[in-house]
């Protein structure tokens, strides 16, 4: 399923290929968020433009909204939402955990109420499994639970405890429902164990001997000191099969993702470029050398600034996104200031395509190595 | 400017080529709203795609915001925007009459105050064409005087009286600022009247005599029985030469403008289509004979509407546009109960493509008779 292609010789740094049931992926790569089978805005056709190799979407909101029987109906949400690359789906528990005020969790699974039509769900690792697989999920993520960050040791034990289990019972109910499939998704484990090493080290352990395609490091970015999240990476890899992608979940900022492809990750996922872009956040390239070697690569710029008002060059002069190509600073700072929803469009196609393209870049660099 | 290709010999129907700065426009024709130098989501490209031959923008919102100095910087709304074919603008009179609560209106023109910066605007006939001027422009609309409706036989007597005062300025300044170019827009008077038979043929003998590039009708659309409206077409027609343009402001619903073709009128434009995508509110064909001579030649559905949560058949099965050849009524409405900007965005070109295609069949129609 993963493809080892080159290691550098200057970092962990990868280069590889995933190859799923919809399509090839080249390793590392960035997944746009498309939370509710859309990435705000844009259309597929859009994503494959700016380089989208897949994308991500949430089981969660997926499961409550529109439901599951009208994407069953839909034949799954590649014909659902009209893309027919690779989806990563979330097994849904971030969600549960994050968002549910009333979950209860218990050793089979976690409880919780529809706020949309009270129903009470209960969601377990055998469940999130059948529930991706009508989704149509290339990359499936097995549940967990991700303690919150910052967590006791005691806590964050408990929950690599119950994230092992739930992994088993993924990897078991996998096994059966894919028992025939000649063509199956991926299914990945997730590492757990917030900032305590010894957890850390043993959620990997317990994970990989279950033999998944690829492994997630979870429980990350959220909170913690980013210092600590690059040691737990570096010790958990340690543990990790080569032969297995690598997945960083929600991070992170760009500068962020270079330091982690150059400790061995390959897979990212990340709102920052997404939503920024809702907030007129932009990203200018400022360094044209090296991206592995140099720090400051980029800057921020904050589009509805008045000292844009009449700025007519576009938002990065080498930039060769559709928004660069043909629209002013100016012209998107006023969409901004008159609420034109073509504004965050706009912004949304130069932010995502700064990221798939630093990926791009990232991956040509390592390449010619 | 206006040639006039062919008469229908079933109705007044004209087919017909309007010559611009920017292009050709085949007439009849419909104008998408780009208030404020973009259409509502949508990028240049996709109006193209639509069929999209002109748009129209709002001289008042420009004016106010961006203001005329950054779309002067910008090399005129053409380039702000990224829209290579043909621009009408408003001369802002309507806004400044409908909009603006503390106007005082003078027979040099009309006084109101800008809501942004505070600042006292004075708008002359003079100073619209100036501004449209600036815009860039390729059709421009005299300052008029809308009354309201019901207006009061004295009210539109003396906005009447205004308007032509107004249109003779609006016509000399025109002259004398462009005396020099080889290369003008085409200005269009404004026949008022409200629903008062011998003010509309008075405002229209008065403004033929100036021999304008094309004759709109304003003070229509406004709340006027439609009956009343057709009555006052018809009349002031009679007046109007052949070989000029005829544009019926701010109409309309889709059989509105089929009548309205068939009373002879040339170009149309309207919110209807974009607002109410952004609503939900979405045209079916449901007729493809004779758009000319059939009345319910479509019907209305309202995507939100619990009964499409699982049909996965497209908006209209018979319809071309992007929407309905890749998305179903269920991933619609999802988008639209889940808030995600996608689904106005997607609505916007069905509808869009809906009037387009309906002008586009117009044509066609006319041009086989």
């Amino acid at each position: 399923m993963f493809k080892l292609i080159k290691k550098s010789n200057q970092s962990q740094a990868r280069l590889g290929k995933l190859t799923t049931a919809h399509g090839v992926i080249d390793t590392p790569f960035f997944m746009p968020i498309a939370t509710r089978a859309a990435v705000k805005g844009l259309i597929p056709e859009e994503l494959e433009n700016l380089g989208a190799q897949i994308i991500l979407s949430n089981t969660y909101h997926l499961f409550l909204r529109p439901g599951l029987e009208i994407i069953k109906k839909s034949d799954g949400l590649h014909k659902f939402m009209h893309w027919e690359k690779p989806i990563l789906t979330d097994s849904g528990g971030y969600q549960v955990f994050s968002l549910e005020k009333n979950r209860k969790i218990k050793d089979q699974g976690v409880e919780f109420q529809s706020e949309f039509d009270g129903k009470k769900i209960f969601l377990t690792p055998e469940k999130a499994v059948e529930i991706q697989k009508i989704l149509g999920s290339d990359i499936m993520m097995v549940l967990d639970e991700c303690a919150p960050y910052p967590a006791s040791y005691d806590e964050a034990s408990r929950a690599v405890i119950r994230t092992t289990n739930w992994a088993q019972s993924s990897r078991t109910a996998f096994d059966k429902i894919f028992k025939k499939n000649r063509v199956k998704p991926l299914i990945f484990g997730i590492i757990q164990g917030s900032i305590f090493k010894d957890l850390r080290l043993k959620s990997a352990k317990d994970l990989v001997k279950l033999n998944f395609d690829g492994y997630a490091l979870g429980g990350f970015m959220v909170g913690e000191p980013i210092k600590d999240t690059f040691k737990m990476i570096k010790l958990v890899e340690a543990e990790l099969p080569e032969n297995k992608a690598r997945y960083l979940m929600g991070a992170g900022k760009p500068e962020q993702i270079v330091q982690a492809v150059k400790a061995g990750i390959d897979m990212f996922d990340c709102v920052i470029p997404t939503r920024n872009a809702r907030h007129g956040l932009l990203y200018v390239m400022t360094n044209n050398k090296s991206l592995m070697t140099e720090k400051n690569f980029y800057q921020e710029i904050h589009i509805t600034n008045s000292k844009y008002k009449d700025d007519i060059k576009p938002i990065d002069s080498h930039c060769e996104c559709y928004t660069c190509q043909n629209f002013s600073r100016a012209y998107l700072r006023h969409l901004f200031m008159t609420n034109e929803p073509l504004g965050q469009r706009l912004t949304t196609i130069h932010n995502l395509y700064f990221y798939l393209n630093l990926m791009k870049n990232i991956r040509e660099e390592l390449k010619k190595e």
